[in-house]
């Protein structure tokens, strides 16, 4: 492909992407009907020998890849959380892309760096985060709750762990506390970090599904007195399963007072942090260690995008650090080294993307959206609650609503069966796609709002879409 | 910013990306020229309020941020490895963005885990390896170094590091085996996984800095004397500071003996193996657990995209795995799952760009353009070799030459600042990026040949320009 091929197909991509974006995707399933193997079966299992023509790689997209695509950039996702795209993102991606910066060093990326230093300086101020914070972005909030249980593990051993591995002083009564609501990733950072699956302590929820801190400070003296070291406790601002909100300033001051790290992952909800009616929810974030948030969820930042605060990068560094003759470079000690602050070496431009995103909304066209976003999903709440055949299975702080079917008639022992039932249904048409959680041993729905391109008229049609199936399950066959 | 926007800064974007690739590039030096906190100064500290025009963002990208771009996909980057694009591959990241799909489900990208089921077997066959190696595309090298650790880990502990951290029978006496050359990912990731950097055993290398396979069967020996437990070995295809080939075969067969995991790291070279007369330098990899090279270095796909190998999945998963209420599918068990192969749970669809490259060069067009890198460097090796006033410091296997001036007038002692004061030199100029390493305690300057856009010229240009800027340094002032 030449330079006049590339802007000719480049210019068809973006089309295709504006077309796509712009309403084209409602002509899709939502979630992708096909079946395992399907995809992969029509494709060739040995690589083309010659180069063939881009057009011939397009159309066989969008026979073969297209009908296997799950569309999260549909205004009708409501599952999981949403990972959006926008506009200005997309060409962030594209000219980061083009570019092919890869900034593992200030020197091999001067722009790129120091572009990052600010968007995360934007960003700590736009969530009111402490002013000694200092950002990095990560991938991933799993790999920044790993960087944050490396430094909690190095902290607790004096930096010996890092050192010593499991001989080191303490290294084997480490202890990692969480609650059952908190999300799979730092389980399996600590698994990483090498503090074992056991040793991360459920600390119980209370009736919000939010960490109890009277059951931590007692759990905490429990293992103080068995002779465990108390390493790290993460808080939750906005559970993947319900968007429970932590209290972040009862568990930061049992974190201080026990010398544990305290690591606030807020990977949704960080997001709603930036409108000053919900900056409540991170009350408490000033006694933090490191936190964490997505702009690749609810920020309208392409995914991957994951903001990462930390208190004292010194800590971070000192563990992540290598140093080899290869990466030295005449600036080292006077810049950040990105390299030293995550688990990768290399890294892309993608303070670019969040930088066009934060130029062309401006932060007020961010907060008008993420208001709107809100106010729909109270609006389904009020919905859930108003219908006797449904029932809502948690409280609503943000987008996010956890309910079931509940129809009067029902056995009430049979209502994960038939919630699981509807899910499918409803999955199953192609017109909506929910994903579901267990709340107190229940099946829940989750309806997250939130997508980009989302409008109140989905919000209803998901309403509306969820009642005419449960009603066609109803109906006598 | 609307769908008309998105389309007519899209084609801006294209056609900018276009010119910039197509020549433009080469208007810029090299390296960027900006002091540490230049780009920085010029960027407001605060978060605009309002949105701002694209065009304005774009204008300040010129005129703040592209003075700060050190320029990787220019024909005259010769410094690290290179990170390659290409037309089809930004076009690959371009139609990804435009998705925003997150497959770390089967179920919320069937195509996107699919799609990476079919190249990643495509790659398997282009370079030969066992047809048992099962593939899935990690970010980076170091990521996946740190999966084929954790893997070591659980196969000596028997699965109980996982659970029970450094209190795991065994887990403070595990060992890793490395060269003094292997990449420093290597040790950050045993750090990580909790090995311990004092248990990261460095084996002497031999005459031409590939690990010496003798040595490592005495070490291994030694440690065992000493009751402790050899848990891994990584074997380089072309090491970072001169692409030495560690003797895989030899490797392979002292960690069968030893039960330890084999990692093979051929970041950079592995794409070397796709022609047949290199294949050689992969000979002994069926002994390895686990394989990684970098389609992101010398292939011509945007980093990221690592391809990491592993002979039994099962393994990797069983560390990897969360499987919390809110990500189960009714597919599971029967489907890859990706979010349980690596350390992050969100993935990106960057099977895309890996089919655009693979299907747009064809095979053969990639081996075209590798053989030709191939003999520009063998070409710069002897241009090297022919010249007294140079001297070449190590074996040229692949497209990396480390070289020094070693003017015959020069005090020998006096090299390595001659050559540091050279680079820095050639560097500044901006008409060259090279970078240096240390071979045998020597300061070496590290050529690579390999850029996309790269001809021939360029590379014959280095040559001149390094031989003018070592004449002018060596004038009498």
């Amino acid at each position: 492909m030449d330079a006049n091929e590339f802007r000719r197909h480049g210019h068809e991509l973006v089309d295709w992407i504006a077309e796509y974006l712009d309403g084209g995707v409602r002509g899709h399933a939502v979630r992708a009907r096909v079946a395992p193997g399907e995809v992969r079966s029509q494709l060739p299992p040995e690589p083309p020998a010659r180069g063939e023509p881009f057009s011939r790689v397009m159309a066989d997209f969008e026979r073969v890849l297209l009908p296997g695509v799950t569309h999260w950039q549909h205004p009708r996702f409501f599952a999981y959380f949403p990972a959006n795209n926008s506009y200005p993102s997309v060409l962030g991606e594209l000219l980061s892309a083009g570019l092919g910066v890869q900034g593992m060093l200030w020197e091999t990326g001067p722009a790129a760096t120091e572009l990052e230093e600010v968007v995360m300086g934007w960003l700590r101020r736009m969530l009111g985060l402490p002013a000694e914070f200092q950002g990095v972005i990560q991938d991933t909030a799993s790999t920044a709750a790993l960087a944050a249980l490396l430094c909690a593990r190095e902290r607790a051993t004096h930096g010996r762990f890092n050192t010593e591995g499991a001989a080191a002083p303490q290294a084997d009564r480490l202890v990692v506390y969480v609650s059952p609501e908190t999300h799979s990733s730092i389980e399996k950072g600590a698994r990483i970090a090498g503090f074992g699956r056991e040793r991360v302590r459920k600390v119980p929820v209370g009736a919000a599904y939010a960490l109890d801190p009277v059951a931590l400070e007692a759990t905490v003296a429990a293992d103080l007195a068995a002779g465990l070291v108390p390493a790290c406790c993460v808080g939750t601002c906005g559970t993947t399963g319900s968007t429970a909100l932590d209290p972040l300033r009862a568990i930061g001051e049992t974190c201080r007072r026990h010398g544990m790290w305290f690591h606030v992952d807020a990977a949704l909800a960080g997001a709603a942090a930036i409108l000053s009616e919900k900056r409540h929810i991170l009350d408490g974030v000033e006694l933090a260690d490191s936190f964490v948030f997505n702009p690749h969820k609810w920020m309208f930042t392409n995914f991957d995008c994951s903001a990462f605060f930390v208190r004292d990068p010194d800590f971070l560094v000192k563990v992540l650090s290598i140093n080899p003759e290869y990466l030295r470079t005449a600036h080292d000690g006077g810049v950040s080294n990105f390299r030293d602050w995550h688990v990768q070496l290399g890294r892309r431009f993608r303070a670019l993307k969040l930088w066009f995103v934060i130029r062309t909304f401006g932060v007020e066209g961010i907060r008008a959206r993420l208001r709107e976003h809100l106010a729909w999903a109270q609006e389904f709440r009020s919905w859930v609650e108003a219908d006797p055949d449904w029932e809502l299975l948690a409280p609503v702080p943000l987008n996010l609503i956890c309910f079931r079917w509940a129809p009067l008639s029902a056995d009430p022992r049979a209502l994960d069966a038939l919630n699981e039932r509807l899910l499918r249904a409803v999955n199953d048409g192609g017109q909506l796609y929910l994903s579901h959680t267990r709340l107190g041993g229940d099946y829940a729905l989750r309806l997250c709002v939130g997508q980009t391109t989302q409008t109140r008229d989905d919000v209803a049609a998901a309403w509306r879409i969820l009642g005419e199936t449960a009603r066609a399950i109803a109906r006598p066959a």
